[in-house]
Formats: C-alpha cells, structure tokens, sequence
C-alpha cells in the first residue's frame, strides 16, 4: 500500500511526499500511489507522540476532579478500578485511540490493567504504541509472583499480534508500589527482552519523604543503587527530583516524561526541573498522564501548559520556548521510545498529520511554530497518517460513533456497578 | 426577530428556548418563530464573557513569545503598535471577533486604540462590547490634554452607533502610565457619564515596587486614595495584590478580571491570591489577554488554566473547582460588566452558545461542567447567539475566509512597514 500526499506544505513550501511499507520513501516528486491524498493548503507535521498515559481511564474522566491526591485515588479511582472489565478496557482504550487520533497522536506509552484488551484497541485503530502491564505488589511476594504472571501473559498476547506498531514494555507503577526484588527483576527482563521500562517517579514529595525514610536515598538515586536505570527506563513526572538526582538520570540515559496539567492540578507543589534536565542532556518528551487527571489527551494542549507552567516556575519567560516545546511533543518523545519518528524526513517512519491552516487562531502566521504551541489545540488536525496507513481524513475516523456510544454506555455500567 | 431553539438541552433535559428583542423570552414552549433553531442532541449554554482583552493585537500572534516582558514591549509591539493604522486595528478586531465566536464568546472587554474601527467590527460581527480607549499619558500635561481628546472622540463614535451591544467604557492604562491627575479625571468622567473604568493593576511585582517607591503605598492603596476604586471598576490581573488590597477591592466593590494563561506566558511570578479574593466576595470574571501574550483567544482554554494555575499556586488541588471556573467565565464575567447575560433564564439577555455533544472529548458525560471546564475547548461550540442574533450556526461564520485573508494580508503589511 502506497500513498502519495499531494502538494502539502512543507518547510514552508509546497511538495509531494511518497509513502510506503510505513515509511517515507521519498519527497518532492510526484509519484503513482495506491492512494492520493489531496492535501494543497495544508502543512505536514510530525504526528505526536504521547509519553505517559493511561488510555482507558477516559472512563473516569470528569470523575473526582478537584479533591485531594488520597481522596481522589481512594473514593473514586481505587473502588472502580476494582470493578474494571476487560471490556471497559477495551472500550476505554478505544476511546482514548479516538480522541488522541482526533488530537494529532499518532504514538503512546501507556500503563494499565489488562494491557492484551488495550492492544486489541490500538490494532483497530491503527495507532503505533507501546503498552505497560501495570505492575503493583505492594511488597508481597505472592502478589509479586500473580503479578509477574500477569505481565508475562499480557506481553506474549501483544507479541503474538505480531503487530510492528505495537510493542510491549514494563510497568513497575512507582516505587512505593513495588517491592525492591520486584524491581530487580524488572531490570533482567528488561535486558533479557529488550522491553522498555515505563514507571513514575518523584511526582511528590511525600514519595521523595518516604523514600527517604525507609532508604536513606531519594528515589533516582535508590532507583540507581538497584541498577534499574539505564537508557531503556522512561520516568513519568520528576517534579521532585533534585540536582544529584539529575546527575544519575543524565549519565544513566534514563528520559523522562513531563505532565505539567496533571501535575498542575494535582497540584504536586513543584515543577520538573525543565532546565537543569535540558542542561544536563537528559532526553523529555511529554505525556497527558490519564483522562482522570488531565482530562483529555491533547498533547497540543499539553505543549502549552509545558511551555507555560515552566516559564512561570523558573520565574523566566525565555524558559522552554515553542520550539522546544514542539521538540519535546515530537523528537522528544521518539527519541525516549527509540523510534524513527517525530520528523518528516527521507527513511523516517511515515508517522505525520495534516493541518488545516485556514482558521482563526493560526491567523496570521508570524510563526508557524508558535501558533501550534501557544494557539492551537487538537483540533487543527485534519488528517492522520500512522505507519502509512491514513488513520483520520478531514477529522473523520472510521467507527466513531460506536466508539462513542460504546464507551458511554460503558462508563455508566462502571458507575452504576455494585 | 424571534427565534426558536428547539429541542435543545437543558439541565439534563430537553426544552424550547424562545428568544425575541434580544431576550430569552420563554423557555419550555415550542412557540412559532421567525427562525428555528433545530438543536437536538445539542446542550444550551450561556456566551463566555472575556472581562480583559486588546482585540486588534491577534496581528501580533506569534511575534515575540518567549522573551522577557522589557524586550517584548521594547523590541516587538512599541515599535509595530506605533505603525498601526486604523485599518489594522479593525482587521485584527474582526479577526478577534471571528475567533471569539468561534470558541463561544458572547461578549468582551476591549482595551486598545482607535476604538471607533473596534466598534465598527464589533457591530458587523454581533457580539456585545465594552470598548475602552485606552490611556497612557506618563505624566505629561499636553499628551494627557490629547488623549483625553482621543476618549471623547472615540466614546462619541461609539455612542453614535445607537447599538445596545456596544458599550464604551474608560481605559487609564495603568497607574504606572497614567498620571494623579489624569486618574482623578477619569473617575470624575466616569460619576458624569456612567462609564466603566477598565484598567491594569498589580501584574508585575516591579509595579509594586515602583509604587512603594514613589507613593509609599501598594497599587490598590493608592488608587483608593484618589477615590479611583468603586463598583464600577474592572483591574486586570491583580497577581500581586496583599490582604490589605483585597480588602480595599472588597469593600469598594471593584472587580478582578483574572488572567491566568498571560500570567503564565509572561512569568509574573505570583497567581492571583484567588481563594482569599473570592472570601473576601470580589466579583471576579476571566481574560484571555491579548493575543500577544497568551496566544489565543480561547476562553475554554482560559478556564481549565485558571482553575489548575490556581490549585498549584494554592498547593491545594480542591482550590477553583470546575463549576467556579465555569461561573467565572459565565456569570462572574457578566456580573463585573452589570449585564443581565450568564445564566440561561427567562428574562436574561439571548447570549447562548450551542454545544455538540457527539465528541470523543465529552465521552462519558459523568460530569458536563468538568467536561467543559478541564476537557473541551472553544471548538465543541456549535452554535451562539448573542442579543437575540444567530452569530454562528453549524461552525460557520459570515466572510470568514474574507476575515482571515485580511487580517493575514495587514499583519504581513504591518511586519513588513517601514
């Protein structure tokens, strides 16, 4: 399957780019394809890519919002997690896939619960992801050893997919989750099979607190004594990580993922050192955190708030511009999954969306760049390409108003569920 | 004119909203109408009221982000604002308006020059309007003789159009901008003629500093003592107001207009003290700023900053929840400008906005106002009308595609200009 988009816009001016076997083959000549895609006052731009999520939780969004941290997880999230379907997590992901293709995502790293029924919604929907079986054993080796069953069963029903936009990696949620063998076993698995690890890390500073406490380290640096990371670890959050901190995740390669709105409303209390990671070398991408905390998977949202939150945090508005911003959304985040994605380039994977440019808010264009970092949202996406094969065209995506009815008629079980 | 919205919800239920002379008239009848709205499966919300914006400078979107507030006054918009010509200003305010209505405002508060060309975009477009001419004349006698010439004239423009949608108000820039006197004036102009008084107060800490310096009071200390401060009043920003302002702001009765995206972009290093504002019964509405520091004009977007910024300047996720955001967007807005609009209720002003439900981003419906306030932008707004007049109908606006080939042409004409 072939696709040829037709005088896009690209760098500016007009141009022609060739794709096939879900890359980009060529730019700049017109060519025979399968498919043409008309594309004249549009601009080609790398699809995003979402670094931390929680695709499912679209079920809960709009559920406990503005309540404390604790009361949030143990009154509303923690008692319908309990009650989760396979089925609501297919639902949900396919929800979360809709609204992220919708959105201009055209790759996510996710963590949740019966990961095998989000892959199931991802290869439906074509988008390209890498899915973490949620990993929690709160110190018990029996629960650890189920565990380890789950994560085990999850990974070999993705690879038996044989999907090459879908791949499967590690979720130890967090550190005061999961045990310490726990998490070293985690590390030979990962070195064993290549999997990425996916965790959170110092999202507050009770865990910063705690970690100290019952370690005497704080959590990068007890992370580093168990030899967990490396450059195949992606952290979520780091909003309490300090210099030394930095230092370990610098020279072991680890990335991090920045939620600014999650962590703004959360209210986690202090931002992800943006400059001293940036200075450091350390690679960052962006992630929207889950729909229960966010509440939706906008990343083009989630560039501003970036931009925003860390200027207004470092007391500096030259800190983390547009195109630093627009870095981290695309580049960024490819490079912390190791992917030939986040720019429209000869041999990169054919990952790339469509914008309409004729509306207000990209009017006029002083600065392309600035105007999708601080003016648009989402919707300015008219056409997703994943992987070569085209996922929206003029914001119509196949099945959406089954996903959309599906999905609420799900959410109001989950509720109303004894 | 009447009209009928039919079938629309409210409420959680389905009605009949009947609208003539600019008011909603009945609600809950299907009654014979000039126009008939077909709303099913769409919910009716009141229009957004943006309480501080300069319309015209959407010709600055893009141009100078990212630099400190000095550099960005000095190097970008001094220099292009003094190139402005009248033509520009009504082009950038139509491309405002344009904006606007499409992410569901309803009214604003203008501050900018040539008010008049702002007012005659504002009428073709149909919203509501308080226009201040805004004033600056940093002490100097004859400028403020001038400028005061530049407010009568502007305000006699504007009262000439006979429109009860447009409004003129004064603007005294800011009290580092404005002389004693000048100041003085302004409320004598305001006892006369029944004015709104729109000005900037407490955005940056140097203008405290200053302040203190040269009065030997904070802002609010010193416009209450030259009987500035009353309910008449609307101060933008506020970010660094003490409890004692506060207490000035509340028992004068002047109103906030919260900012927080600008606040943000432009690192002014404090939130508005909200939660102590709002016990000290401070009717507070929200801006969006300019479109050169924020980047948009999204009130949508304004919503979910206002309520996040606020929980993390608070450390408090329970601060500014999503129905406060809401109200402040809706009925506080309303309230600071002494109109009868922001709640959908017979009697009230024929401002409403018609929101399409059908959207992966308002999937489930657990919670609207969260949805509205922490989910959506201004783009699920389907429909508004404002003073009994269809503005927008199925996203569509008359002479959009004039609009943004206009504006687009004088902003590159602005750039451009020696």
């Amino acid at each position: 399957m072939s696709i040829l988009v037709k005088d896009v816009e690209l760098d500016g001016g007009p141009t022609q780019i060739y794709i096939e076997g879900g890359r980009i083959v060529e730019i700049g000549k017109r060519r025979e394809a399968d498919t043409v895609l008309e594309a004249k006052g549009k601009v080609v731009l790398p699809g995003l890519v979402n670094l931390h999520t929680h695709a499912s939780m679209t079920l809960f969004r709009g559920l406990g919002d503005d309540v404390p941290l604790q009361t949030w997880l143990e009154t509303k999230i923690w008692p319908y997690e309990a009650k989760l379907t396979p089925e609501d997590i297919y639902w949900g992901a396919k929800l979360a896939c809709l609204e992220m293709i919708k959105t201009g995502t055209t790759t996510f790293l996710d963590m949740y619960f019966h990961m095998d029924m989000v892959a199931k919604a991802v290869r439906e929907m074509g988008l390209r992801a890498f899915l973490s079986e949620g990993f929690i054993d709160l110190g018990f080796p029996s629960r650890a050893q189920e565990q380890f069953r789950a994560v085990d069963e999850s990974n070999r029903k993705i690879e038996a997919l044989k999907s090459p936009r879908i791949t499967p990696a590690l979720g130890p949620h967090a550190i005061y989750t999961v045990s310490e063998d726990s998490l070293r076993r985690f590390r030979e698995l990962a070195d064993t099979k290549g999997y990425l690890i996916h965790t959170h890390l110092s999202e507050t500073k009770r865990e910063v607190d705690d970690c100290m406490a019952q370690h005497g380290l704080r959590p990068a640096q007890y992370l580093d004594k168990l030899g967990i990371l490396a450059k195949d670890v992606i952290v979520a959050h780091g909003c309490w990580i300090d210099p030394s901190e930095i230092e370990i995740l610098a020279h072991t390669g680890t990335k991090v993922a920045h939620c600014p709105t999650s962590n703004l409303k959360l209210a986690t209390g202090q931002a992800m050192p943006y400059a001293a990671l940036k200075e450091a070398g350390v690679v960052m991408g962006l992630g929207t955190d889950g729909a229960a905390s966010n509440n939706n998977l906008d990343l083009f949202e989630v560039m501003k708030f970036a931009a925003l939150f860390q200027k207004f945090a470092h007391r500096d508005p030259t800190v983390l511009p547009a195109h630093e911003a627009w870095q981290l959304a695309t580049l960024g985040g490819a490079q912390a999954l190791g992917i030939d994605a986040g720019l429209i380039q000869e041999g990169r994977l054919a990952d790339l969306i469509l914008v309409d440019l004729r509306r207000a808010e990209l009017t006029p264009r002083h600065d392309d760049v600035s105007n999708w970092v601080y003016s648009a949202h989402g919707n300015i996406v008219d056409s997703v390409i994943c992987d070569g094969q085209v996922l929206m065209k003029g914001r119509r995506v196949k099945g959406e108003a089954e996903i959309l009815e599906k999905a609420a008629q799900m959410a109001r079980g989950l509720v109303s569920r004894e």
